[in-house]
């Protein structure tokens, strides 16, 4: 047992986050909202809690160490959703041993999970998908790369039954297993199909912090442009009973990974009918000449492209005013796009809310 | 980027651990084995690499700080396989950012892998399975929860084909994950699979650590035992197109989950007939009396097992010892039974060899 790790309860309304390891008294949300954070660290000098996101606020909280050296703060209370955090042990950043981790900030980081009024992403009595790990060659990299993979409810049932593919990427530090464990979007996608708001559909998930050098970490979107063109999409379609055909593809992501989503789907307009951009990916440029071109001849774009969807959080402001005024210089020109906000801030809780809105637009 | 982690290559034969977040440089195999792990805590009054298994030596091992606050320690030389470690960072224990981290121990663990001189457990050129998280509804727990499915390489591409199951099972203070993991089962099955060294089959993992109560971790053994009798194997065989009869089903697990595996293989032989203990689970009594004397009988036995399988590492002495001794009780009583041996600790490096010998004798 981690000698950190606090498994006695509290004596109060609040309750252990779902986000925590099995048995794990703490992180604990209270009624308001407010999270109390507890670890035991005897020898320390010094223990902070440090939001790794802006709605568990600023931080670095203050931990209060008791006589026995179990140190303990309560935070204001938090915005719902999902939250990254660190520990401060005497200045040294790392995990809380109470939580799961979670690839974020290009390592594995603590989160904590703040219930929101609705719970449209947690597992339901419905039926339920597969999170299938899927091992490929990637002749761009030179490796063997994990593509996650969805498969709707009815995929090994369905017989010879071909299914529309969404590729989703996470954010900058992230990987190809954050929109499975921080974004849930198999319990988005199955609540979604059991609803029949959307169609069932294959969501394919990749790593798009491709490396420039082997053994080196990096962004390279133009690296990570052509393992999704040149090896992932004809993999998927080799592999899985997909319609492979550009209006029953759509590519979308968050952050870093809108900006992939924008250049690749609206770099090959050949391969994708529907394109999102969850909080960035856009350039409030002119429209004559942002990306290449490709949207100036408005009326040739709105017949190749179905979707073209942006959302941004109210609480993230600059990415909020920034996609709203590209949103109102693409209506200007003539692009029909959809602009969707949310109430939270640059945080999974909003690309959360944006997919349960992007998903039953698609492959319609 | 997390302020622990370094970045900065060493000038030596060293290489970056596979085992690591992508981009970090430490921890580094030296060519001996040897392990160069260091971090950046420049307000910590002591740092140290505390071992998580046998493999790493006893440790802990003190770091030594530079004029920057950069804290470095090379180990003696390290057993080939992958090895828990945590940092201790003022006494308190925690991940080392520069690591993905495994689960063990109850938490989310650091993790090391060694290389062997053998890769039978490594991502090669070959067809490969998928691993499938399936989700479902436990009666027994009243929960959601999650078995991880492998599937072989063919099993999307062979029709109405079935498939024999192995039930598979990690140790205590793991779940789930920790085969796909730790124990790299996936790469293992693939490429024997590939080789024709062992049947296509499928693969189940679920959680062994059942609490007793909501809310709670713990052993819960009878617990564990009916969620795989009355909710898993039910909904594995309505949900894969497995063969649903005991001599198309094993059950195996290491140290904990060896006792699982056999407590309910041997208590349930109308549904098992192969049965494996990886590093425990043996109980060198009576074969007489011992599991309610199901192997009182030896011709009756031998009739209903087709193979009973146990396996112990040299370097794991006391688990070696009784092991071996069960193994002769049982030849004696004339028990048929399979006894492995490899040179490693009570870690994974042993249950990957013990998997690489077990799973060619299952489905023959």
């Amino acid at each position: 047992m981690a000698c950190g790790l606090v498994w006695a309860q509290a004596g109060d309304d609040s309750k252990a986050a779902t986000s925590n390891v099995p048995g794990a008294q703490y992180p604990r949300i209270q009624p308001d909202l407010r999270i109390t954070f507890r670890v035991n660290a005897p020898a320390a000098q010094k223990v902070q809690v440090k939001p790794g996101g802006d709605g568990l606020g600023k931080g670095p909280y203050d931990m209060v160490r008791d006589d026995k050296g179990v140190w303990t703060v309560t935070t204001p209370p938090a915005a719902p959703g999902f939250h990254y955090y660190f520990l401060l042990v005497d200045g040294f950043q790392c995990n809380d041993p109470g939580s799961q981790t979670y690839f974020g900030w290009n390592t594995e980081t603590s989160g904590v999970e703040v219930p929101d009024r609705v719970d449209f992403y947690g597992a339901k009595e419905v039926p339920h998908g597969e999170v299938r790990a899927r091992w490929y060659w990637s002749k761009t990299t030179g490796q063997w790369r994990p593509a996650y993979v969805y498969t709707p409810p009815d995929y090994d049932q369905s017989g010879s039954k071909r299914y529309p593919v969404l590729y989703l990427q996470h954010g900058s530090g992230e990987n190809e297993t954050s929109w499975v464990k921080q974004g849930r979007v198999s319990f988005i996608l199955d609540n979604l199909i059991a609803a029949k708001r959307a169609a069932p559909m294959i969501v394919v998930m990749e790593n798009g912090m491709v490396a420039t050098k082997a053994g080196e970490g990096g962004r390279g979107n133009g690296a990570f442009e052509e393992v999704v063109i040149s090896d992932l999409i004809p993999m998927i379609d080799a592999t899985y009973r997909t319609v492979a055909d550009r209006e029953q593809r759509a590519i979308a992501g968050l952050s870093m990974g809108a900006g992939q989503a924008m250049q690749i789907g609206l770099g090959h307009l050949d391969k994708f009918a529907y394109i999102g951009s969850f909080s960035g990916g856009v350039r409030a440029s002119d429209p004559k000449t942002a990306y290449n071109g490709v949207l100036a001849d408005a009326a040739a774009f709105r017949k190749k492209v179905k979707l073209l969807w942006m959302g941004a959080g109210i609480a993230e402001a600059a990415s909020h005013q920034a996609t709203q005024a590209w949103h109102e210089a693409l209506e200007k020109a003539g692009i029909p796009n959809v602009f969707f906000e949310c109430p939270f801030a640059h945080e999974w809780q909003t690309w959360r809310y944006d997919l349960q809105d992007f998903a039953p637009r698609l492959f319609r």
